[in-house]
């Protein structure tokens, strides 16, 4: 079931990497894509950064509203995932786009209102922090995470639980050509103590 | 065996966010981190982005000397990955450091001479492109890669091929207090036609 996540939680929700869907919203239009380019760049407050190429509808959205979504895409979606990913809103003629297209169930974001996918494991919004330079060079988009949820059938009590009892809600990470490496195993590493990073 | 990968497919390596130790080098001194929070920001120059705090030695090293690597640790170096996480070099009296406290063997990267470590299935050398807006704001540092090398029995032909009889070469993914989630089944998502992104 989703239940919020403290937003002190929130990067790790995304601190192991999945391939994200990206979602926007402006004046009645809505867009989603897929991305496998993004990480969080800070716990507190907790704010990612993620790739727009310049190319995309979803660039557009993003720069007009102010705000974007990435929501994490599990196992059972990794076919979703792809479609989403290999069409442009843009190619759609209005009023359908991709959630039309492609009947993806979805729901309001609780802070921001943007359209969230159904079905997903994990979900934050975020608000834009403009950085020009680094779009422009780099195409690197940071944002502030200002709602974080999951599905607590995989994330609980600030943690990924991913288990052989709930494979399908697992996450999946983009090795190119469609093709989704899923987490299978969790291991511990050794701590020798705890301690700084570096 | 240790192989090169042409520079328009490195990105690849770590397209599906895998935990990467960050190696660096200046003066004599050198130093490995564990890093949760890297992605790529471009194909083609093939360019990347990491998170590297304020407060590390990895980041007087890299500023220093331009350049840092990413290494791409599989399952078989969860419990290094950690212990290499949880420890400062900067705690480490000269001339030890944690390539000795730790026992790491080691190589130089071809171009860049950084020190890479053996039994990682992945290699990337970058140059560091100076962004301080970036570095500042973010701790966020981009790089230009211009080396990349693959372990063949698990990296071959431009694409990542796990499978089970290579499972201990698998790439791991930093769930957080040292879990690591390990990649484990592959599959396809199913495209409908190919198109741009967005």
């Amino acid at each position: 079931m989703r239940q919020p996540v403290a937003l002190a939680h929130a990067c790790r929700l995304v601190n192991h990497g999945p391939t994200v869907l990206v979602c926007s919203a402006h004046g009645g239009r809505r867009n989603v894509m897929a991305a496998a380019w993004s990480m969080p760049v800070e716990f507190t407050p907790p704010r990612v950064a993620v790739v727009i190429d310049k190319s995309t509808y979803s660039r557009e959205l993003i720069t007009a509203s102010g705000a974007f979504a990435l929501c994490i895409p599990c196992r059972d979606q990794a076919g979703l995932t792809a479609r989403v990913g290999h069409t442009s809103g843009r190619e759609i003629a209005a009023p359908d786009d991709k959630f039309v297209r492609f009947g993806i169930e979805h729901f309001a974001g609780p802070v921001l209102g943007l359209p969230l996918l159904a079905g997903c494991v994990g979900w934050l919004e975020c608000r834009w922090l403009s950085e020009p330079r680094s779009e422009q060079l780099y195409d690197t988009f940071f944002g502030e995470v200002v709602s974080a949820q999951a599905d607590d059938a995989v994330f609980a009590q600030g943690r990924w639980s991913m288990r052989e009892d709930n494979a399908a809600l697992h996450t999946i990470h983009h090795l190119g050509g469609g093709q989704f490496g899923v987490i299978g195993e969790v291991v511990q590493g050794q701590i020798a103590a705890d301690g700084a990073n570096g």
